[in-house]
């Protein structure tokens, strides 16, 4: 019997001994994740990864007569795959709000794809339907407020997904007759949000039919959290202007700076002019779990929405965003459509149909692996986590204002995102503020000169990103980092003084 | 040490064993997978199902102090998990438009959690990145015509999602002003699908503000298909009243009958009237994998977009929906938001970000499962699959009409979707035509408590729905149907007669 024949199914005992040994390669994978000597990236350019998958004899390239290979040569390219992928595991990937995921949360992952059910009915998602119910339940409760009270929710594909939704009820509940009439003939619905916020609140404006003239962006204080005087001079210009305000997009956690919006503030506006009240908590929400530093989503219960994507801060794989509300049924009411090939009434427990309550029809059961590791850490795992992370972050920040020589820190922190700057010798002493034009260009240059140094050679993958008037800064976020000590922040912070030298120096 | 540590990352190596084991349960599931003698469901009450877990000391329930378990309790979770839910993979689930994913699939989409990472930009998913450029490309050319020449597209979250991005591209193809201004303003935009179109037309038209009003439901003939001189009377009666139409969303495969729109005829409308036509094809796109059979899909090289969910009928894990266009750099133009933290022109490699192209922001490597599939099976797997699933239809279509007693076909086939009434005997010999208004609500009553009596004994899944004037009929349909043989629909639908015989006889 060939290869070929062992994957399609034909064969199943062959088919099941791929599956078993791709297994024992991923989870050989899974279990070097903590290994400091790994490369974070063996960057290659796509001639390289055409190239290497070539050889193999598994082309990137599907022709237009493909034919199958054989399940060795899949194997091969599955271990080629991992070699060249960015090990978001690596306790030095600090690219993004991400990380690698922990066992736990990949076996609750694993299980759902082997299952390959929707949750959409409870007759094909039972467990998953119960265990969605169950997370939404308890990370209401979490918010606290209000939410204790009465909430609804889903699990929704994204962040950006998340702060639509927020959006879209709004807007219904703003104009009732909007999603029969659409936006045309009714009123100029006008939003907020913040120069800091994230871009998927202009996306959703623009998705959505509300135009990004209609979404008003209001000025951040300099360490990224919305001004509440502007937010309330902004809403009465609107006004003024014959636009009905309607919604404010807030954030906890903000993408680069890691800033909290004043939120009992907004939300005081927002109650005082009936806008609902939208907290993207995408990044920082799951701060709630720890007691020491929950203040800082402080006032997130008085809003009316809130996003929080576990996959972010809380150790899970890819996708595991959250939308909540408090305003129980409201999902349903605007959504609903009632499919009669799906959501039959005359079915067993179709009182429990989560699809109906959604803007897609297939969606995956993103809750399960939440509600797998949640009982596998206990709200003290997720506690230590999240003070582990926190206390990291607060090593970094006082490291590098020790330093101020090499290492100069863009803002004082709000959350686990540390923002600085290696400055070359050369330049050194450096003072953002007194800097001339031509010196932020040349410090603009110097993040991704280093970083695509660091890349080459496969150490710590840090982000990097101009912000207002500040040129390209570094920006490491502590989003999945349980076994990270602060001996290995020396030696980073050593190492990148040492490439930027050499660089420099050349 | 406990199983607490065991799985949380502290002690790694206890970790592993845990996903080691895991790992064991789940493929031992996916080996089960054609196991004839397994329950297709073993669909519980939620209060059997909290029991069960309470029992296991993992309740369903998240308390307000949580503790941790242990992990040999999230073993037997995990266990508990499988035994309850329902078993898509199985060659009797018939419930849904999708099926058991097979071992190749599996694995691709295991490889993608285990590496967690996001299809946004290439430094962080190189691999993934290159297969999703290559998978579009192989399926344009499959699609032919104009898409052959030029394309555009990308993986997202569902079939429903794709048939969102049509409706806004060409609404912003239709006023480029839109995503500026918004929808107040501007044009009374006017949108076209069928009777029998997907509910995810209506959801994308409360969605993006054009209202349901707005989108005009043009009439089908019995088989489910729509009639094109309706649309084209809609397109004149809708300019007549000052409305300004700008997209046809039809059909390649509905969701209940499987009807094919006549494509030709809909491009010839919308070239006329300078329409954007979008073909929904999360269904029925796949057959243009099947030489023997791609003429349903004849003319969808016409169309402006279309939609293709792999997942459907190509065997792979949810999710896997894909969005074409035949319009290169589309997406980019419209939903480029430029996020300089994100998509930074100076990084490596930034020209093949995929990200900016998206209304997401994260977004899972879906493509990379359907790429190892494709490797696995060869053009010819797929289309032997496909012909395959196509045969079964037929035969059990044939089955029926031979039958017409016990059993009554709905409308003649135009995909794999079999579409029957079980006749209680005392309604045979039935005639739906001729059948009282009382008779067609008992035989309402018939296919609910046929399937609640099989899903009580774990046989076969199939569902049932109402259609127009037609009361509850079965619908079996094909989907990832390999292993599946005539002999097993032969005894299933002894069985079905059976089972309903006593059931009514009671």
């Amino acid at each position: 019997m060939n290869g070929t024949a062992s994957v399609t199914g034909t064969a199943a005992t062959e088919a099941d001994t791929f599956l078993s040994k791709a297994a024992g390669i991923l989870t050989d994978y899974v279990a070097s994740r903590d290994d400091r000597a790994a490369l974070v990236t063996r960057l290659a350019a796509p001639e390289e990864l055409y190239r290497c998958f070539d050889q193999l004899g598994t082309s990137l390239r599907l022709g237009d007569n493909e034919n199958p290979v054989t399940s060795e040569q899949l194997l091969a390219a599955m271990q080629v795959a991992l070699n060249f992928s960015t090990r978001t595991c690596h306790p030095l990937f600090f690219n993004q709000l991400y990380g690698g995921p922990e066992p736990v949360g990949i076996a609750g992952e694993w299980l759902a794809v082997a299952t390959n059910t929707n949750a959409h009915t409870y007759e094909v998602a039972p467990v998953f339907t119960l265990a969605e119910i169950e997370v939404l339940a308890k990370m209401a409760r979490v918010v606290g407020g209000a939410y204790a009270q009465t909430h609804d929710g889903l699990f929704v594909p994204g962040g950006s997904i998340a702060n639509l939704y927020g959006m879209h009820l709004a807007r219904n509940r703003a104009d009732p007759e909007f999603k029969r009439r659409g936006a045309v003939g009714g009123p100029c619905l006008v939003a907020f949000t913040s120069a800091h916020a994230h871009y998927s609140y202009m996306k959703a404006a623009t998705m959505t039919g509300l135009g990004s003239d209609n979404l008003i962006v209001v000025p951040c204080a300099a360490n990224g959290s919305m001004f509440p005087a502007a937010l309330e001079a902004a809403i009465v210009a609107a006004k003024e202007r014959g636009g009905i305000p309607f919604f404010v997009g807030s954030t906890a956690g903000t993408t680069v700076l890691g800033a909290f919006d004043p939120l009992p503030a907004i939300s005081e506006i927002c109650e005082r002019h009936k806008l609902w009240h939208h907290v993207d908590g995408t990044w920082g929400a799951a701060v709630l779990l720890s007691r020491t530093h929950r203040d800082l989503m402080a006032g997130c219960e008085r809003s009316d929405s809130l996003s929080w994507n576990p996959h972010k801060m809380m150790g899970l794989p890819l996708q595991c965003s959250v939308f909540l509300t408090q305003h129980e049924g409201i999902l349903k009411r605007t959504n609903a459509s009632g499919a009669s090939y799906l959501f039959q009434p005359d079915k067993l427990h179709s009182e429990l149909d989560l699809g109906d309550k959604t803007i897609q029809c297939g969606r995956r059961p993103d809750a399960f692996k939440l509600w797998f590791a949640w009982k596998a850490y206990g709200d003290g795992g997720y506690e230590s986590r999240l003070d582990h992370a926190m206390s990291l972050a607060r090593y970094l920040e006082e490291k590098i204002l020790q330093d101020g020589h090499a290492f100069v820190l863009v803002h004082p922190r709000s959350y686990t995102n540390v923002c600085f700057y290696w400055i070359p010798p050369s330049m050194r002493p450096f003072c953002l503020e007194r800097a001339t034009e031509s010196e932020k260009q040349e410090l603009g240059n110097v993040a991704p000169r280093l970083k695509s140094h660091m890349q080459a050679v496969g150490d710590a993958m840090i982000g990097f990103q101009p912000l207002g008037s500040w040129p390209n800064f570094f920006r490491i976020v502590f989003a999945s980092a349980w076994t990270l000590q602060v001996k290995d922040l020396d030696l980073l912070l050593k190492r990148m003084d040492d490439y930027g030298t050499q660089l420099y120096s050349e």
